[in-house]
């Protein structure tokens, strides 16, 4: 069998991205690859924002073969805007198309567990954890517990989205009750470890192997959401560049084609061991929408670079920002947002401002105070 | 009746927006929309770039009333990208949902002499011209030769586009054969005059009467298509603030809303009058396609902003920037032009690269030598 186009050599524009998702992440990246004279081919479970910015959207279930053969039949290459596509069909998609990011990371990605233990395995830290998949495995947990001698998260092994799936876990005795709200499912348990800050790595891969990095946000979340990323993070440089190391060593180990978003928790000045990963994210990231802004070419440019075989472009940042999340109805500030100065206003045309629901955001800049490296 | 939505306030994210044509410029004001939020509509007699990133599209024709209405009761306001739109067909269409810029503009910038008169009217210098509408015109018009005692331009009163509808003249005795050439169709006489440099001052007009200005490029033609934009210009300070003068006065007489475009020769630093209009585009325009790197915001996101009543956004410029035009061919290069550093590249996804036809653009940026006035 011939190597499909998409694995030889640069996509030509005009031709099609296929996109998995049809929310503000795969809105986003039509809109980019639109930029570069790409065509774009959305397709999810349900219809969202990023149908109406792309040439083709299809409905069909992300398991449903016959459907996504048609669909990779129709374009060049498929990426994905979450990493919930089902592994198995990114496998099977795989054989005839490129699908970038690989199967591999959504398989590391989607399970807690796998992915601490691909993670230390390069030997890069992580919370200490053990697992918790069976009624069984609940005294091992007792036991770890002990040992840690503070709170610990209980966290369902898969499909945790926006901070469901997680309990805090204070002592031995609430590990059945947490075990039972998480509907018995396999999961983590996670110490609990005091941080100065989140921050996240925004880093790109490209085909070839070239990787860049962008600025490292500092973030910060109310209710597990997303709230606000802040570059630059405040963090001191030598922690900045540990973590952009950390993780170009976890997209150079899953052989990673686009952009990878890498959350860690910087734990203080003191800490021997600095910086902990918490978990990645094989897509375009929240917490890099201020590249929109604040950079010559944003995440979202760069990751239809890298998928489409393409150079890629700088990373370099020249405006210190803060991006804000709307969520709900605070979208409905829209007027006032639009008559802000110096405040770039995004919104991603979705129909309803349910409350949790990520409506758009807001980068606000100011000139630079420190140098990017 | 009451009046549509369009004209009683901004219009709420989600609504949609029309848009006649569906080139290149349709497609980055739907691109822009999009950012925002909105949803679009591409109306347009032929298939075209805009169609691949707009939610909707319609094919019909620019005089087919029915379609029209039918187009106008499916969007919350209309704009276009094309100045030839038929002003009746707008008039039309502005009985009952908002049409900006107006039809007055397209009006005037549909037929040279109208736009001259227009712009002579309000004491803005426009180059010394004679109507030659018929043969029996050709008189008046050798005697405004003989009177200038230099070359000249005939030029088809309507419907010139990329320097097409356009012959020298250099004497009386080509008058006749010039008219020929341009199929006895009403023409305009316009004395050539030398000029120092060719400039165009993009303005934005908010429904409200708010009105910002992009600093001024230089442009420079071959074979009358736009090569190059250059910004800054280089022109002494005092002339570009003239020039902004002059667009806005234009911009204010015809209750502009939008982004218009107007093109001025500067005749260099000894002339009396320094600045002649050339000609209108009553839409964004080619030479302010570097707003979309160079500028927090871009000529498409303010035209967006104008036509649907929201507050206009900051058009200050953080590069120096020249624009230049990929010509047919030329995009072939888009590899080359993807991996060189500081150039930010737009392809516009179109099917063919046919001599003449602008396939994209390329932005080349460099730290700003001289501050935005």
């Amino acid at each position: 069998m011939p190597e499909p186009a998409s694995r030889l050599g640069p996509l030509p524009p005009r031709s099609t991205i296929g996109i998995l998702g049809s929310g503000q992440l795969g809105r986003m990246l039509a809109q980019a690859a639109g930029r570069l004279g790409f065509r774009t081919h959305i397709y999810a479970d349900d219809s969202g924002p990023a149908f109406d910015v792309a040439a083709v959207h299809s409905v069909g279930g992300y398991r449903n073969l016959a459907r996504l053969e048609e669909f990779a039949r129709s374009v060049d290459v498929v990426t994905y805007e979450f990493e919930n596509v089902p592994v198995d069909a990114a496998e099977h998609l795989a054989r005839t198309i490129g699908v970038h990011p690989g199967p591999q990371a959504l398989a590391v990605a989607q399970d807690r567990l796998v992915e601490k233990e691909f993670i230390a395995g390069l030997g890069i830290a992580v919370a200490p954890f053990v697992p918790v998949r069976t009624s069984e495995e609940i005294a091992a947990g007792s036991e770890a517990l002990a040992a840690w001698g503070g709170p610990a998260i209980l966290k369902t092994a898969r499909l945790g989205y926006d901070g469901k799936g997680q309990v805090n876990v204070a002592g031995a005795g609430d590990l059945q009750p947490a075990l039972q709200q998480l509907a018995n499912v396999p999961c983590v348990l996670e110490q609990r470890i005091p941080f100065a800050a989140e921050i996240s790595v925004l880093v790109v891969r490209g085909r070839g192997g070239e990787t860049r990095f962008y600025d490292v946000p500092r973030n910060s979340h109310e209710d597990g959401i997303l709230r606000r990323s802040t570059v630059p993070s405040g963090l001191p440089v030598e922690i900045e560049r540990r973590a952009c190391d950390m993780a170009g060593r976890i997209a150079e180990a899953l052989s990673y084609v686009g952009v990878l978003g890498v959350e860690m928790f910087w734990l203080g000045p003191g800490a021997a061991d600095p910086l902990l990963v918490n978990e990645i994210a094989p897509r375009v990231h929240n917490s890099g929408h201020w590249t929109m802004d604040a950079c010559a070419a944003d995440q979202f440019e760069n990751h239809i670079r890298a998928v489409a075989g393409w150079p890629l472009v700088s990373t370099a940042r020249h405006w210190d920002a803060v991006m804000t999340n709307l969520i709900g109805h605070e979208s409905d500030d829209w007027l006032a947002l639009a008559a802000e100065p110096g405040a770039r206003l995004h919104l991603y045309g979705k129909r309803e401002a349910r409350p949790g629901r990520k409506m758009g955001h807001v980068n606000r800049l100011a000139a630079k105070t420190t140098l990017s490296h």
